[in-house]
């Protein structure tokens, strides 16, 4: 079969690999109905050191099920079906809790000789525990939302709610990345009246105004955080919800954060230490988030989508087959494209 | 008056200043009945540049009113009271939401013309919202545990609060100096059924075994996250009261707390950045804590107290007089003293 694979910076190729086929009892085999480049591709794309052999890459996808193992359950055959980002047995005290992320039986797509989303076909481990089926027919409209329950809006979600936002905190958002953008939608989902994007791609930030952006700052650094001051009566927001992940974005979201406020990370690090000093210890401030147990929200977020309440796919603005995938890459890196879908 | 100043490390002197007098209408003076010297007054003791002016130093003591301002009720001439560490309004909307230690209308003792705690008499700025009666008389034996409500005990309390800790959670608490103790104490009191006690001193740890430590390590470094990992299954604890303010405590925070656990810091930081990197992302850590609101606590911790249901006043192992102060400072330092009274 035809998958994804990354060689190194830059260097992304769709080649021949061995077939997806069960291996274990608990697997399933999911033929990849749609697929897409995650903002979290692109540090490796950015990267990763060159290699003569290439890496499995992509973790989210929608799929239907074409065979399942002995002691898999609940999902059969021509099931139409998610995948969340990591695969997890759903049964495990950390899965009880609501963090499939730590998983006792769980891990990685692309890893350990799990496939990667950006291909044709899946082998799904613990495949009971981590498919969700979709009560939809192949050529969905509501196939891209329902897409973004894979990853990207359980992201924006999973920093809301580890945040605290509810309708009595303002909230910033600093980001207008997909991930920015999902954490706009579920911040106005849990009812934050006030929701400040800081962002300076218009088109974007456009979009997170009809997400649910009270207000968007466009200018950065030292400039931005008082453009948030001054819209907060000088305070800062009660909630920070960090989707970029490099080190400036982490010290705008200390400078904007209220006294008492609660700042959440969803962007995935490009550094090793957060400021910790003396100020924030006197003023306060908790520092939340990390990597989101998708499969957790995956129930509570599908009916909005099912419904059309709500419609995280507008995030993709482009779609593209097996074989375009490096020019997604290419597109996404070069921020021509916000979020790529695949299309098999 | 009498008050107590320091000029740098290692230099702590008892001189006469100016006497404490009614500034403002709200403000009360307050004889000071008891004080007591903290933690936190030990890192100027170990590093403030020497200067030739010494600055006033204290924040923690309970006295008897002499005088009140005239826009000042609630409180008379004659009471007993108990100031906390910061004073606040009390009416704000930081205070309304426990936050006193950023009190619109606040401030630190020994600062900005306001008196310390370490002398004779203080002038009590915000008076009604600062002081909390006491009712006990001027030689109470519970004085000393009272005089705990003024930072150390809320300090501990504060972390395991902000932690999260209840019965559901297995905690960690870092450091067995009066704070670390007294977290003991107050996870003890919020229901904790397992807690692990990081300290290498006996005399203290076996105090934290009667404040409610379950298990005590003395081990450091990489040794005592294992040792600790041992007592929970290999999975580290739900939280981590982190009691010490140094960075290895920190690091030893995060790789002893559990996945998804939030790690709590109440030792004032002497490092200016904390990890966070890939490695805490991926376990969801949350870091939270910070100075303690202790005005927000008292009147909650006041009444076990009274009636004699918890003894944090037993971190007292030393009492000295006004005169004595400086080598009730060297004491601490050189950890012959855990923490010192004194008895202007």
């Amino acid at each position: 079969m035809r998958a994804t694979l990354i060689y190194g910076a830059g260097d992304v190729r769709v080649e021949d690999v061995p077939d997806a086929a069960l291996r274990e009892p608990t697997d399933a085999l999911v033929r990849v109905l749609r697929a897409c480049i995650c903002g979290s591709d692109l540090w490796p794309y950015g990267s990763k050191p060159a290699s003569e052999h290439g890496d499995r890459i992509g973790h989210e996808f929608i799929g239907v099920v074409e065979d399942v193992g002995a002691e898999v359950s609940g999902i059969a055959t021509g099931d139409l079906v998610v995948a969340p980002f990591v695969w997890s047995d759903n049964t495990c005290d950390f899965c009880a809790e609501g963090l499939h992320t730590s998983c006792r039986h769980g891990g990685l797509w692309a890893a350990d000789g799990v496939d990667g989303g950006q291909g044709e076909a899946v082998r799904v481990p613990q495949a009971e525990g981590t498919l969700v089926k979709l009560p939809v027919g192949e050529d969905d409209a509501l196939l891209p939302s329902l897409l973004t329950l894979s990853d990207v809006f359980p992201t924006g979600h999973h920093c809301a709610v580890t945040a605290g936002v509810s309708p009595r905190t303002t909230v910033t958002v600093i980001g207008d990345g997909a991930v920015g953008l999902s954490a706009v939608l579920a911040a106005n989902r849990l009812g934050a009246e006030q929701v400040i994007l800081m962002g300076r791609h218009k088109d974007r930030t456009d979009l997170g105004r009809e997400f649910g952006a009270t207000d968007v700052v466009a200018e950065r650094g030292q400039e931005g955080v008082e453009r948030v001051r001054q819209l907060t009566g000088g305070d800062g927001t009660h909630t920070v919800l960090e989707c970029v992940g490099l080190k400036p974005a982490l010290e705008t979201a200390y400078a904007v954060v209220r006294d008492g406020g609660v700042i959440s990370r969803v962007g995935a690090p490009q550094y090793a230490e957060v400021p910790a000093d003396f100020g924030t210890f006197m003023r306060n401030i908790t520092l939340t988030g990390g990597v989101a147990p998708a499969r957790a929200y995956i129930e509570e977020l599908m009916p909005d989508v099912l419904e059309g309440t709500l419609q995280p796919g507008r995030v993709f603005d482009r779609t593209v087959g097996l074989q375009e995938i490096p020019d997604g890459y290419r597109a996404m890196a070069e921020r021509e494209a916000l979020k790529v879908m695949v299309r098999p």
